[in-house]
């Protein structure tokens, strides 16, 4: 029966895939008129994907296969993690689920309208619907402490309102110490960041650089899409996307690396348990920890740019022959309170994720309105950044995820760089040569160690179990503060 | 009811389309090591659109919706053509079906095997299994006259062996004697067409070709592939792909008018009626007409490069600003027998088609053996060109065709000539200024004719009916014989 419940998995798997292939074609290289069925298309996919998934003969399975004990315990790993995904949908009513689908559609139409018009009004009615809703799926979900731990578990299984309230506090504390330090020291000058750069030089730097890391371009590709973001359609095709600013050399360049430790993650997870759980990402926030581990504790370092920044003058000799390395490390590391998140550098981008987080876990919870949204929102980014939010659109209208339902998904990004830099100290430790041969441009050492310790688990452990399993202990900001702590030291000099 | 029907005919048009951009993306972007999971995920979605096709839920609303008086005609064709195609699998049984698509996965392979190594005996020991599935199908599907009648009808419907080889031996006949005419004037000079042209300015010469036809580039793109194609994801997003070679500007030039002669009819389907007969092509023949027609009607002609040769030497000035219009024309137009139907001249390709038709329906019929194949191929290729066969992967291994089980194809090539020549001769009568002002760069009032009688009635009308309803008789030489006499006559000067 156990290959009957993997022949299902998988013919799942394709219909998932394909819709991937769909989606990534949408945002790369489908001609305009074409959006009128693409998205029937993919949602046909999508429920018929679903329809297997929750299928009688699919339920059937798992109740036998639950407490089967002949399987294996890689075997024994898919059905469980399936049952818990089954478990859950089965707490929702099939009139529910389309309700919030169709609040959701809304919302996000809602949301669009309100980035283009500032009708943040109009948009703040419907996002109370889906609020509501929200807190009903909570409710249906089940939860012990909080209504939020029920939806946070979506993206981050077993994280809770009481760990992240302790570390988000912390947070709090530690990163205001070190902004307020930066902020006495002279400000760090990044206009060699901000010149004027071919984009087709820009475009062959960039596989360069995926190339460098690592990433199998034999099992992948690079195209521009408008937002850059990671895809698989199998643990053999795993595509990135990137997008050039000609006047913003950073844009690309750290993005780039970014979706490379993505996709790095996604080519590294186990090939023969394909459409299975043992081949999926242990959470997002594990997921980011390889993106961010890539991009900051790599990527906007020293070795690496002791490696790589000689190709990039050689690319670029106007801009840059004469900015020295060290001028260069310091631009690409400032620090400056900013009103978009996705813009913002190392630091404050946890004020931008905690405003998040502390909004939607009041909204869940009750103790906030929506209609009070943009007031807290507002009063935060002055209280903890000293910055005016003049526009909504650059304000609490800048992000996508509250129109698509997604509470719970922020602080993902948060714990992703807090993972990254207790991972990357644990890889430093483990191998001593580790930052002397990614100064030689020899990352393959870090990258077997992440396969070894990381992807080739798939869901095997929860991000909690792979954390004390690799570092011998729970996530800790000790390291993500003491690798800020020394890298602003040095370069602001306290 | 009928809403019902067309939901259902929805959601396998989704998946049908879903898979073509699988295909499609397959053949342009992925990446090679993504082949290992594309062919089952392909496989899985024309799985489950076959499934849902021949559902219970189908088959019955068929039998209530064919006797149904209250459905409009559009309504009724749809049913009907279903109706029709459903009538045909239900005559082959589950077990039959899966033996065939194992048995072309296996000739198939076997094929490409063959086109590398040579081994063309293994080839044809599996062929020989295949043809005699082929034969067994025609068989069960049934036929009046001729077993390879059953086969012709999954790509023609309605032609017969009687037709075909009422119109091949009179095909042969004067075209021999059109080639014999031909053959006794000096040879013409295509050496103009041979020098070296940047890919890059291939390509945009190619993008700008498709524009001034009349392609809708919010509705579709170009990219690159192996081997050019047309395929569809909806009405909305219909795309070509060209191969260019760095040596031979007509192979870029004429693929990608052909393709654009394809695409614009697949873009001219009947939008409202997605998913169903109504918005699909009459037939194979019917759909080569479309691009055989802009390839050769109006791609080959001197209207055309009246108004396109300024802007093609524009830009290749350094080969072509001493070539005049007339030499050009007459390179493009250069007629010689050749081993490769897909390179061969306007005349001469009918002859491949016919050595081709020839052998696959004496297979079917049982009076000549696979094993003779080769034998048959070869004296036909010396008999009616005058070519020896040195190598069979010049010869008859050439095609993909028959190691996909596609035995009643290949006539529809000759078939879209010939309709394409009758069409455009009645879009001349037609429309008198038609010539003048393509020669003024106008090729809107040619696109709107072909919208009007043929694109815009998808399968309303059999190939034989639109032929009589367009140009008030059966489809016929003449045209074709007509065009070609005066064209080549004034080439040649006879």
């Amino acid at each position: 029966m156990y290959q009957r419940f993997q022949e299902l998995m998988n013919k799942i798997a394709d219909l998932n895939y394909a819709a991937a292939v769909l989606m990534w074609d949408q945002e790369t290289y489908m001609p305009i008129k074409g959006e009128k069925y693409r998205s029937q298309q993919i949602a046909t996919l999508s429920g018929l994907s679903h329809d297997l998934f929750t299928s009688k003969e699919m339920l059937e399975m798992i109740e036998v296969l639950r407490s089967d004990e002949s399987i294996n315990s890689t075997q024994k790993l898919n059905v469980l993690e399936t049952a818990k995904v089954l478990d859950k949908k089965k707490k929702l009513s099939t009139a529910f689920v389309i309700e919030m689908s169709k609040t959701v559609s809304n919302t996000f139409s809602s949301w669009q309208n309100a980035k283009q018009t500032n009708d943040t009004d109009s948009y703040l009615t419907q996002l109370e619907k889906l609020v509501l809703l929200k807190r009903q799926e909570a409710d249906m979900l089940g939860f012990t402490n909080h209504p939020y731990d029920a939806l946070i578990d979506e993206y981050e299984p077993g994280m809770t309102v009481a760990e992240l309230d302790a570390l988000f506090s912390e947070v709090k504390i530690k990163m205001t110490e070190l902004l307020v330090k930066i902020n006495k020291t002279p400000q760090v000058n990044d206009d060699c960041l901000r010149q004027h750069f071919d984009k087709e030089k820009q475009w062959k730097l960039g596989l360069e650089l995926l190339k460098r890391m690592g990433y199998d371009f034999d099992a992948g590709r690079q195209d521009i899409s408008s937002h850059p973001f990671t895809t698989s359609f199998s643990p053999q095709d795993v595509r990135v996307t990137t997008r050039i600013a000609e006047n913003d050399i950073a844009n690309m360049i750290w993005s780039c690396i970014h979706e490379g430790g993505h996709a790095l993650y996604e080519q590294g997870l186990p090939e023969d348990q394909y459409g299975l759980p043992a081949a999926e990402a242990v959470s997002l926030g594990v997921h980011e920890s390889q993106s961010r581990l890539w991009e900051n504790n790599v990527g906007r370092q020293l070795p690496f740019w002791m490696a790589n920044y000689p190709f990039l003058q050689k690319t670029f000799p106007e801009q840059l022959s004469k900015i020295s390395l060290s001028d260069f490390y310091k631009a690409m590391n400032k620090v400056e309170p900013s009103l978009i998140r996705t813009e913002s550098d190392e630091i404050t981008y946890h004020f931008h994720i905690i405003i998040r987080y502390e909004i939607e876990k009041k909204l869940i919870e009750g103790s906030l309105k929506v209609k009070d949204v943009k007031q807290a929102w507002n009063s935060m980014y002055k209280d903890y950044m000293g910055i005016d939010i003049v526009d909504d659109r650059n304000g609490m209208l800048q992000d996508v995820h509250w129109s698509h339902g997604s509470f719970g998904y922020f602080p993902t990004y948060s714990l992703g760089s807090f993972y990254a830099a207790q991972y990357f100290a644990k890889a430093c430790q483990d191998i001593p040569e580790l930052e002397s041969e990614i100064e030689k441009g020899n990352n393959q050492l870090l990258l077997d160690w992440l396969r070894k310790n990381i992807h080739t688990h798939g869901k095997r452990y929860s991000a909690s179990e792979l954390c004390n399993l690799i570092t011998g202990e729970n996530l800790s900001l000790d390291f993500f503060m003491k690798y800020a702590n020394k890298k602003y030291g040095d370069i602001y000099g306290f």
